[in-house]
């Protein structure tokens, strides 16, 4: 079965963030969906834009992992989505594997509770914003449970990764690396 | 002077390479042209589309900076247009910094005898296409007098910021390298 991913991408998203997932993942022959927040045409934090497959609206399959990039802007307008919450609470439920980079984990989920009672990695500083049962780790990617958490723009490709091994296993994981000359 | 840079995006172009060097280039303060080869609607080797700026036909500024993302399909698209070969040699003629990744200074740099009596790096394996006065050094970036080279998705921060210390100095290099969170 092929592993089928959603990348939801607003205004202000983190280029580097995004788009090495979506490239490392489709490397891994997972089936990558960009979902546009209120269009198709989405402009990230250093102005680059972005053509989504799709309006986040007109999504109606479901997914393994559901893929928040950061960017400051780009997680506040994520988290301003009943949309967006909606469909992370539904995955939590179902034990769905969350994914989220730099701003996002603060921003988007601690205010839904997700992160509660869970380690998480977020872009050093921003762990003010995770409620208390949350223990801050200050590394590049955190796994505890369903939730992969990430720091920055550095650790995109490590963060990438982890989400290979995590739906593809280790193999899969080990051969993009190594096709991608990541040290 | 704010320092201009001029990234030249064609069909197939690998979009880690391309886009770690727009946004670091852009987090440093450098003026980043996307010049898309034959349109300003580009997909990138991993399906992702890019809008560029304008067209490559459109640009009429001169550059401090040309850089040229890998992907083979990319860099064959790119090493068939006469506009691509006429913007290198006028650049390399007048000494201006030249940096290409992955495919491309096979590809692009190499025919055009860009690499002449110099060390380069590329993916690794496409060495084979380097005229034999071209050095090939397996090392993440190369810098020879205005080139610089390097191999391939894994090491674009690293060539990103090469290009920024050539271009605004190690101090700004390196508090963009420490904001972006890269080791």
């Amino acid at each position: 079965m092929v592993k089928k991913a959603l990348v939801i991408l607003a205004d202000g998203f983190e280029e580097i963030e995004a788009v090495s997932c979506i490239d490392i993942l489709r490397r891994a022959g997972i089936a990558v969906t960009l979902a546009g927040l209120n269009d198709i045409k989405i402009t990230g934090s250093r102005k680059i834009i972005l053509l989504a497959d799709k309006k986040l609206t007109e999504l109606t399959e479901e997914f393994d992992v559901c893929v928040l990039p950061g960017g400051s802007t780009g997680a506040e307008n994520l988290s301003h989505s009943e949309k967006v919450n909606f469909i992370i609470k539904q995955m939590n439920k179902e034990g769905g594997l969350i994914a989220a980079i730099c701003a996002s984990p603060a921003i988007v989920l601690a205010p839904l509770g997700i992160l509660d009672n869970k380690s998480a990695a977020c872009f050093p500083g921003m762990q003010e914003y995770f409620n208390k049962s949350t223990t801050y780790k200050n590394s590049p990617v955190v796994i505890d449970g369903n939730i992969i958490t990430s720091q920055g723009p550095g650790t995109s490709l490590l963060f990438a990764l982890t989400i290979v091994e995590k739906l593809c296993g280790k193999e899969i994981s080990d051969k993009v690396k190594k096709t991608a000359l990541i040290e």
